[in-house]
């Protein structure tokens, strides 16, 4: 077999969400070993789980640094390869340029960071080093989201005019950090989540999404970012009005006080000629509109869907795959592209462009609803 | 029985669409006699219309004035006593102030009128002559909506907090209006449509939706509106922000071209303990988020719908009604109102006020998409 | 315009269901004049229906003999042309018979009898007469089973290989018929409903939908007829296997024990290239696949649908109509058939064809029930 | 950690497409060691694929026989605990006793075998030799099938009267076993796949699934089993009706002609108080009627939903898990199981009885057919 991608993980300990989301997707594809880590603050944090995990209690490390530091002295055949950064957003930019100056490539989650400066920095030093950083921007790796590229990007729904775009949840319709539910605690403060609530937690996918299956930037923007809970910190709900460089607008809400949504992300799209729609709750139906105006849904993995969703896929077609599958679609992109080798998944999983792009957004919705005025989102190093 | 009411039409000749739509309405629960009409500004027209509609060829009238006029004289017991206005918007303030002040009651279509002072017009005239002033916005009468006002209005979904209403249509994608397509030809025609397209066409049955099924105001507003298709003279795509007087906020979209899209008004309102959502393309389904977080679907003429809504349906469960039974629900309560009996339907039917506020809401989006700034929505004489 | 057919009904008097549906169907599009009637057994009901519906009360007839002996006897100008029949099982082929050989047209509810000697000697006497006789099988004049139909007819699917359709109710769960409900109360009485319930009441919509939709006869089947409410004395759910003439075997189920369910009249048939699925709780929609597999949502009134449909609405697309349009349809037609005009809404409106199959299905049902054993369904005189 | 349970695998080589599936649930919750495999007949495939998944070439083995006997000599502490048996039908019997005499816990696909015989012989020795048999009835394990399981067998929908259950495939419309495919190659092969096709592929799957879910027994059944493809060897189409211990009575159809559909394996059940429905290829939704008679979405990983099914999720509420994890739980659970300890997932997995349960609905079905009458599901040795 191509040999398994030996990797450390940075935060994820017991209690968290994301980290054993992002080791289940390691495994999924078997492409990677799962040889070191630094699961948390807590040293015992990090040693139970790394005991469960089934990790050389000598590769369990205190800290980040510490692991940083001492796999570079393995022997390249021992040492890891990759780091996988799934701690709070203040959390990604120290570990992520540490570990890519040492020379290990990156997997992160989202949002990037919590500030363009260390965003700059992270592409900087990204392109310096040459190494690999990928971004866990989930969603863009579902089969029916790259169906739905393929059709957008090759003119199939023609010029596309509008696009809305929304995340809903309600699991913060009430002040959960209270109660110190680990997930809401630090999502919800500015120390650890960085200057935007439900705007980077989720907000962020939803922008990441729209600019990934039209294959164009949202170029500015006006934006109300709401706090509809009571001593809440950050913002729960978000507004935003957008143009694209290529004429479209559209609407783009985010919100985690929309009383029993789940995990609401969907997308509609229409053209001159046709039209799409995904939700992520259902992600294996795509639903196409073509020239004769009637709606088409498309399923994963069947003979109407096109090769760039076949090859997302691991089971035949009415065998729903979901959101572990598509994470781990990322995971098997990482894996070929730190091989070295082209991606058999030939997927342009999102990396430190995208990363950017997030934090451009952030910024701009910040700034519109400071000052009350479309803003643009500027491409530059603003 | 209690008698028809005679009723008299203006517009709606061979061609139209809403006229027929009307029709369809009064005959529906046997309430109306329509014994009299001007069809169109052809004689022609109004005399063929008025053949195939079995009226007596007397009372087929040239122009709505001598309708009028001429129905005046009428014994009391013969004349109309009602008129119905399915003109285009430009066409509506005229016969129905002539209509009230000549002593009879008046059920139009919506949008009111083409400006302010037509609207404070026509509400001065209806409260100085007592009589009944009925406006078409018939989703108001659908009985899931009632529904959804109970639940609403009674707390059930606890302080509403967010609100999403669109009216998404695709068939202006194109420009229609240079094929001759009656419908398409005045509605982008400013001397006719008045100074907006799309948003006074299904943005105001947006508008009325929300502040009906919420029982609140929306206070203020942030526009967009856009015009897609070259050369078209008014908006065929809105975005609204807005916030509403109890605290709520949220987006309106109304557009046209939305390819695919056939007539897709649905709104979502979520609360601090639980949500609604209405789509009516599937007007029998109500779907209902209590505060367990899940959702559950309500339907029509079901033991788990109240009173209300099952004052508003013919048939039992699972026999779908539509968009004609709810016109003719605006129209059975209207004879109800005429005849001078509380309502068996028990509908507060859209009115004046209603018409008034759409109006207000148009002018408020005309100020803020020129403006570029929120702009309340007066409740005054502005 | 058409004059307005003269008819006059038998049952439906206040209190009923399905004569209040037949008189909206009438009024719908202004093809009728309800001037006569004998609405039930009870002259003082008879008395009050008609004087609530505006008929002359010197033609509310005491009796149905009545009625057409007298209607008989008024100028040919001013008399009946037609007679609605919606009473009872048992009591449609009496009028019915009586009404033809007088020389009135028939439109008559489902099934058409409760008996083979009933419907032999119907089918002979309308064959005699020459008289239009319509049976009510609503379902069949729905828009997206019309373009069903000429999908299938037109081989857009190939040859058919299966059909599943049912008919699925839960208002029979418990038993209602003693408290005395007026529908629950004849459907479950052998003497006025016949030899089945569930079967008569809504199997044999379901086995019309499908030999309509198919253009094919259902010739032998396997039946199991039950009754799960203790007491009740006729079958409340069957469980029908049946093979086709073509080839094509499936499974018809009719239940009204099926808790929570509506009125769930849902079909699906597959071919050798294609499939199609309708569900008349959501009637605008017809799920169609193609040749590529994908499923591909067909709605009322658009332009993907055929011609054949799009005769049969009244509204544009996205303007939901339901169970009563459909209705209004098989009186439309049958009005344009009385005036001796080629319909034009093109409708093969069922008739006692349609009716003598109905009762060959329930006969052939009752043998195979009772004999545990396949049984053909005759073509003939059986 | 628990230690991970070594595991060897019979089958599942380059090619096939259910070892795959196997895999992946063994890899995802990190259970398991694959250590072992003979995955093919053809020792070349074996050494590939145990390249690709780098076990040692060791302990690739050329036949199943001699992997059982190596492995039985190797250190308890090396060699494996448990085997994996995905090979066809015919192919189950065989290895899966040797492996159970030879001391191994196995889990093996379904069907369990290709008789009664080998049935019988495989839950003898399985009850002789005390070791854990786990047959991968998936579906049993989706975590929204635990609810609904939950809620019949404690009674919140009364006593179960109906039970309508499907698993429709189109896969098999056309003869794809001459085009070489491999699936539909073994699949229509006597040989290989046993005295049934789609009954024993897919029927015994919804067989299962109504017995788990109800917690009943199907008594008795009257059976067609049909082959459309003309030239297959074996059912292609099948149409049940059953009785269950308990009254209840129902439908199983399984079909793989139905053209288009993809792998629709569909539960409705109605009970006295309430109803119940499960699609599997929206996995995360269960469709409740409760007493009040209207649908309640329940999702998985929700508050709505119960502890049951919480245990058997990976995620929150609305990152949908599909069929990869349903199979990933019975892994998990069978893991738990060898190691001797309550799961922690708590499933009760299909089993040895599951699997001989299969065989005499098969062998009953099958009677059926050949002679046209009803017959008893035995629970015996029959």
């Amino acid at each position: 077999m191509s040999h398994r991608v030996r990797i450390g993980m940075v935060g994820g300990g017991q209690g968290a969400f994301i980290g054993a989301v992002h080791r289940i997707a390691l495994r999924m594809d078997d492409q990677f070993a799962l040889v070191a880590g630094c699961f948390g603050r807590d040293p015992e944090n990090t040693r139970k789980t790394g005991e469960e995990l089934g990790i050389d209690p000598a590769r369990c490390y205190d800290t980040w640094e510490q692991m940083i530091d001492q796999e570079s002295r393995l022997p390249v055949a021992d040492r890891i390869e990759a780091v996988s950064i799934v701690t709070p957003n203040h959390m990604h930019h120290r570990p992520a340029t540490a570990a890519l100056k040492a020379g290990f490539h990156v997997i992160c989650d989202k949002p990037l960071c919590i500030s363009m400066e260390e965003a700059l920095d992270l592409q900087k030093i990204t392109n310096e080093t040459g190494k690999t950083f990928a971004l866990t921007h989930n969603y863009s790796a579902s089969p029916m989201v790259r169906e739905a590229r393929e059709r957008v990007t090759s003119g199939k729904i023609g010029t596309v005019r509008k696009v809305y775009v929304e995340y809903l949840q309600g699991w913060l319709s009430e002040k959960l950090e209270e109660s110190g539910q680990k997930q809401a605690d630090w999502r919800t403060d500015p120390t650890r989540s960085g200057p935007v609530g439900a705007l980077g937690d989720i907000g962020t996918h939803a922008h990441q999404l729209l600019e990934f299956i039209t294959g164009d930037r949202l170029t500015s923007l006006y934006a109300i970012l709401d706090t509809f809970v009571e001593g809440r910190a950050l913002d729960d709900d978000d507004m935003i009005l957008f143009k694209m460089s290529e004429g479209a607008t559209g609407t783009l809400c985010s919100s985690q006080v929309c009383y029993g949504r789940e995990n609401g992300l969907k997308i509609r799209i229409f053209g001159t000629r046709g039209a799409l729609e995904w939700d992520q709750e259902h992600p294996n139906d795509l639903k196409v509109t073509e020239e004769d105006g009637a709606v088409k849904i498309i399923r994963t993995a069947t003979s109407a869907a096109g090769e760039a969703s076949a090859s997302l896929t691991r089971t035949p077609a009415g065998h729903p795959e979901g959101y572990l599958e598509a994470f781990a679609n990322i995971y098997h992109a990482f894996a070929n592209q730190v091989r070295g080798k082209n991606s058999s998944l030939e997927l342009p999983f999102p990396g430190i462009e995208d990363g950017l792009r997030g934090i451009q957004f952030i910024n701009a919705a910040l700034e519109s609803n400071k000052e009350n005025c479309w803003v643009d989102v500027s491409e530059g190093d603003n």
